[in-house]
């Protein structure tokens, strides 16, 4: 099975490292990290161990890669317009696509271009960071949740090549999980990454300045709740201890940039349309009422960082 | 009639020093600007008119002033801790206290010293500055209106006595106006001041960002709506268009940063407790519920700013 990583950062550069680190035929899509990988290798940092690729199969753009059998996406949602003209040059025909973005519905633009019945969706649970050229620092968890994007009777390509890659995952070392309800473990994410990605920037904080102040703490909370809210209505029934756990597993993590925070601070577009946009589309289109009545704070967060995101844009002139 | 002005900056030193060049007998409380004024007078540069006072009465602290029949505070509502040591230092046995301070329920910070029937709460409607020691820069707008804190059957001195510095401060060429419902003024003004002060804050802009961006504009719009619902939870009704004419008011607005933009931009403590905090107890003490239930996004701003304001203190070790 040969192997295509679209985007070789904290994400792509750690599972697409050992998978290849493993033996495995992966091929990756670098853009600016290109010459440097080329001549220096790919050098991964991880708690589960530190390697280095002296020389992996890389390419500076998808016209260059090989059709590949399974192609994971890792890069950034922002680029998700680019996909379009991305995935037919490098999906074989009939090939699996495994998106490991943050977000909802993120599955849906790769099903522009390949059929629903071969796209996968992956929640990552793992504190990584590029910090240099071909240079991952993956610092703590790892785990990867991931299934079908749309439920079917009997096996397909999603469930027999899709298990496949979960088992090449799994011989890398690396902590990959199958589900059959991506909706849940989504859902399940957002109760962290919408609260925490969005006030570390609105309040320019981390996550133990954000809730080690009661007013920061009490508004975290709210808008935990206000998630779950989202995903009952959209079907999704995730037990209400989660409010609680989420919060107590914030207070045990070591104090965190989020990476949206890391985003906003380099001068980067923020994640805002997956993260907060979507669920707020998906509550809106499946009650058929406005998002808001269910998730004010969570519209007040994607309104504020999608007026940050607009000032940035204009003020570099993209 | 002895006229007391406690807080001689952006307010106080425009209103009271139009008093006083009017011949009225006005005394200024100063504090770091009393040297400079001692020897340089109290300059106002007014869309009024400018003027300027050569030696003012002036005091560096309450102790040292004469007991006043009228006492008008324009300190910020940060300080309202020190009323309690100040009032009974400078307002007369009979004399009546007018807060032109913003934010909801002031009058009731006066009200621990002075009877609520000698105390008037005003709301003013000004752009105004201190632009340096003792330099008053007033650039638009100017209207007063104020009225006694609590009703009453019958004349009593918030009302003779109020009527009388109301006809001093007409005649020294204020537009200050009566009225007989200090409530409905006061909510007005929160449905700009919320918003437009809040906002203007976590969003780090001006007022024609905010609306000039349709997130901003959206939110700022659902603000002024909760601000509306608020009031009326509480009794006071605000007719349903004012909530399209504050947007249009802010439209022909000049770019204004907002008094609490810049406080926060000064490193100076923001008027949170009044401004937000005070308006929620209020619809929470009344409605015998959660004010977030009706005023969601004003909460989240309440929480916002106040976490903003506690890290500011704490890093400057107050």
């Amino acid at each position: 099975m040969r192997i295509g990583i679209l985007g070789t950062g904290a994400v792509g550069g750690l599972y697409g490292g050992m998978l290849a680190r493993a033996g495995h035929d992966v091929h990756f899509l670098l853009h600016s990290d290109y010459d440097h990988v080329r001549a220096n290798g790919l050098r991964v940092d991880s708690v589960f161990g530190n390697f280095h690729l002296p020389s992996p199969q890389v390419y500076p753009s998808v016209e260059a890669m090989p059709h590949c059998d399974a192609v994971i996406v890792t890069t950034k949602t922002t680029l998700n317009h680019r996909l379009d003209a991305w995935l037919p040059e490098v999906v074989s025909e009939a090939g699996i696509v495994l998106t490991l973005q943050n977000g909802l519905n993120v599955e849906a633009d790769i099903g522009r271009r390949v059929p629903m019945n071969r796209v996968l969706g992956g929640c990552c649970f793992l504190c990584s960071n590029k910090v240099g050229p071909g240079h991952i620092h993956h610092l703590d968890y790892g785990r990867i949740v991931m299934g079908p994007s749309v439920g079917g009777d009997g096996p397909t390509a999603v469930h027999t090549d899709g298990r496949r890659l979960l088992e090449m995952m799994r011989s890398s070392g690396i902590d990959a999980n199958w589900t059959e309800d991506l909706a849940t473990a989504r859902w399940r994410k957002l109760m962290w990454n919408i609260p925490f990605n969005g006030l570390s920037v609105v309040m320019d904080a981390s996550t133990d300045q954000i809730i080690g102040c009661k007013y920061g703490r009490d508004l975290a909370a709210k808008i935990i709740a206000e998630v779950h809210n989202g995903a009952a209505a959209c079907g999704v029934r995730i037990d209400a201890d989660a409010i609680d756990a989420t919060m107590r597993h914030t207070e045990t993590m070591v104090p965190y940039d989020s990476s949206m925070r890391l985003d906003d601070r380099h001068g980067r577009e923020m994640e805002v349309d997956a993260i907060f946009g979507n669920p707020l589309s998906a509550v809106a289109s499946i009650t058929g009422k406005p998002a808001s009545q269910i998730m004010p704070r969570v519209e007040m967060l994607y309104q504020l960082l999608s007026h940050r995101n607009r000032r940035r844009q204009h003020r570099q002139g993209s």
